[in-house]
């Protein structure tokens, strides 16, 4: 495992910077032995039934991408596109702020498979799953000169 | 295919009772032919990535879970919990509404499968993909007596 | 879409050069509008359940596997690398040989979605599934000089 | 977790009843601390790509669903219905055997969330994935005067 490349701190400015994810309200728990913890912050805007008040299932999708997404980041110094992911519902999660904890299954230099899994406040798991990324380099990121 | 258990109107209604849902601005634009078609708009909110302000993908992956969903909801009268999605990401959505296409792959009476496509304004197809629903009855609706 | 770079007989011929399959016997039946049309020849070892004898899903799973690939291939001019697939299994395959449509669902230079529908013989959809395929060139295509 | 319903040399019988299963060799090397470890036994029919030689993508989906399954048939004492799986590949498998490793992530009463990685000799992460299985009663197992 390489070291991370970015702190909680900067990890955390870095997420605040895309409006959804600031919409999320994502602090960063923890980052090291090749995992990245999440906290995501609850809103009423979260709930899909008004009467039992569970969480939308997109959102907890949203935050299983963005998770592993960002557990590939701190290998990689950047967030990297999604091709695709996968997301398994295990139980409604209800009203409270959620937990994802994040790591690289394994990584690659075109493409890398990362995982997540979300607790309710309670440490239930309410949610988990894993998606494809693309890690080749961005071709901004190429040198000019060929 | 059955005859739709909903109207345009009645669907909409419907999806409007959910904060999540409201908040994702979704319109039923037709009913038919064993396809539902949502659009859902946009808002500043959805964007990840500052800079380039494409669309979030897990703003994709709940658009097409809700659409697929629905799309099972015509058919049994009711939205059904969501056990698991698969989405894929084909092009950067760039600001602006987005329309969502779903039909039932496969209606069984324990669980379902179904499927969404989701267009940009210009009618680019920016994502896809597909989910299992659990429709066996929810408990609430066993008759009292058994 | 662009023409296709195999004929039903090349592209059965090159199936067949791979033990595997080859084992799952399959003929090519149509190549054509965008859409690959494949059989599989049913054998003994398919089944998993000696009792009620139906297809092992890792059958169905390989077939749809193939049928998606090719699809791919047929547009590419060769197989390519399966990165992820997800298969969603519809009905028991009773024995007898299986019909896979494939599609494209999008193209693109590094990566592309292709997707499959498994029938059984008497039309019943048992399987259909979809999958990220790498398409960017192999290592040993690029031009020696670089 | 339950106590285990098989031991290696039920489990082992067990999956030496289905054609497919024998086919793929299967051993048992570990059942315990919810975690499942089988062995598939390679032959030249598991090769894709003559001139390379590895293994199909479609054995490996095979063995994940398997080990998977078993993971959960370890718990319930039965192996389950797949409803779904979603496979990852992650490096090409060269001839030899492969070991699955397999846990339940989520054991639900109608359907449970299971997965498994593949390793080849040297120990080296070839594939992983993970399903979703129908655990509710099968009809069969209904008290006959209900």
């Amino acid at each position: 495992m390489s070291e991370a490349k970015f702190t909680v701190e900067s990890l955390e400015q870095r997420l605040a910077a895309g409006p959804f994810n600031r919409w999320l309200g994502f602090k960063v728990l923890k980052i090291g032995d090749g995992e990245l913890e999440l906290k995501a912050t609850w809103r009423e805007d979260w709930v899909v039934n008004p009467d039992r008040r569970y969480t939308h299932g997109g959102i907890l999708a949203a935050i299983i991408d963005v998770a592993a997404d960002y557990a590939i980041a701190i290998e990689l110094g950047r967030p990297v596109p999604t091709i695709d992911i996968r997301v398994d519902f295990h139980k409604a999660a209800m009203p409270g702020d959620v937990i994802a904890k994040a790591k690289v299954v394994r990584m690659g230099s075109q493409y890398a498979t990362a995982e997540a899994y979300v607790y309710d406040k309670d440490g239930a798991l309410v949610a988990s799953g894993r998606g494809t990324y693309y890690t080749a380099p961005p071709p901004a990121a190429k040198p000019k000169n060929l």
